[in-house]
């Protein structure tokens, strides 16, 4: 690479960083692609930093030693993530939304890359200290969350079949029971797909008592894996607690209500924020 | 937004432009935000311009005028993109992706979210010039390339289901045969997720001999919809052309043989140069 100036350089750095978020890049990595002494590449840090920082974006790590160097750890500031989440919530209050049987259609929504990716970050800022391996989520509508989360915080995803298809190999498929139709499913994973041991974050667009969610658990089992956290878009307060099979999640927002005679529904922030 | 020094506002010009692809921004928005003049900013965008097409990130365009304002459109450069599709092509030969039946196991690649995202900016350099209204693709192993191509061309991404969900209310069905097994399958889209007369790019992660794909273009056309174009991650190779329903895509890599006797698996790069 040609020798730049500090103004070029600063722009190159910030998306070199931008694109690799949470891994670590060795001070030595900049300073050989700008030709640049390693105390200007610090101070160029320090400028990215703190604009990282003011405008909310999260966090710029510099660890040092002989395996050191620069790590950006995307985070959603309390301020963006509020925004976002009042946002979420005046969009799933829309009327419109009730399908037949008090279902609400979300779609619309799900199929919003901007958004996903947005509410990926969200959770990347939840679980940024977590050790995680990887992240899981059932076919279908729980996909494109998923892969946000996992870009965000540089993980592959996991993908559990409802069915077991021809394409993953072999695979181990257990039945469960979903919560809110009390009917019995079966989902799958490919043999291949995780390495026991392993620790994962369950992510979904929706929950309502959690069958889905502890299907999954119970699949982790088979693979001596753990479950290092859940977080879902959406979480139905119409539950009871004591029909809840899962207590410990983060959801960004709460369906309330569904009133489909009066045309309403309520929705309320999820307990992203009361869990901090 | 406090006053930044030009250092500072390169960086967050930066990623302001980096995360809002496709998206028409109006040169005042950085001069409000900034409290800068119009002609700083302007000397501010010549320099990201210039690190954006040396990186071969993609264009910087600025539109002049009332309406006017800055556009950030990703592109891959010729040279990244052949780098990814051969690094594509050999990950793709690895022997061990070899499954009964001669199929190929590839979602260990698919589940990277880093590695669709990179596809999904091929696909939006290919199709940064047609005129598009959302992107398709049918459950379930290629949602993760289009809401990636969806993302870098800041369009929504429709999701076909292969059963009618009752979270999707009315949904228009099609029947429809797989080319590859001569088999009749369902493929169904919810009337509310796509308006009459779209223009939509088809995205998947594998084709044979086009089934599938024809089954969304026939799914299309009982919306008014055009096809405005398709690309595949993968296109097996091993179909005569007489076979193959459909001739324009744009494909990353092909499967030319699956040896399961020798273990050996040949792929090459698809159509994505050959078209230019």
């Amino acid at each position: 690479m040609k020798k730049l100036k500090r103004s070029a350089r600063l722009v190159d750095m910030t998306q070199y960083l931008l694109s690799r978020p949470h891994h670590l890049i060795p001070l030595t990595t900049f300073a050989q692609r700008y030709g640049a002494a390693k105390s200007s590449i610090s101070e160029d840090l320090a400028i990215i930093k703190e604009v990282f920082e003011d405008q909310g974006m999260g966090e710029l790590l510099t660890l040092a030693g002989a395996a050191g160097g620069v790590k950006y750890i995307p985070k959603v500031s309390r301020e963006g993530a509020l925004i976002f989440i009042n946002q979420l919530c005046e969009k799933l209050s829309q009327p419109d939304r009730i399908l037949p049987g008090g279902y609400l259609y979300m779609s619309d929504l799900l199929g919003q890359p901007g958004l996903m990716n947005e509410a990926g970050k969200l959770f990347a800022t939840a679980f940024a200290d977590a050790k995680i391996d990887c992240i899981m989520t059932v076919e279908t509508k729980g996909i494109p969350l998923a892969y946000a989360t996992g870009a965000e915080l540089n993980l592959p995803v996991v993908l559990v079949r409802r069915d077991h298809q021809v394409t993953e190999g072999s695979a181990v498929s257990i039945n469960y029971v979903s919560g809110s139709q009390k009917s019995l499913h079966t989902m799958s994973l490919s043999r291949r797909a995780l390495k026991e041991r392993s620790r994962v974050l369950i992510v979904d667009d929706f929950m309502k008592a959690g069958g889905t969610i502890q299907g999954m658990v119970d699949l982790l089992a088979e693979f001596d894996a753990t479950v290092a956290g859940v977080g879902v878009l959406v979480e139905s307060g119409e539950v009871e607690s004591e029909q809840r099979l899962l207590h410990d999640y983060v959801s960004l927002a709460t369906l309330r209500a569904v009133d489909a005679k009066g045309k309403e529904i309520s929705v309320e922030p999820g307990n992203y924020f009361s869990r901090k």
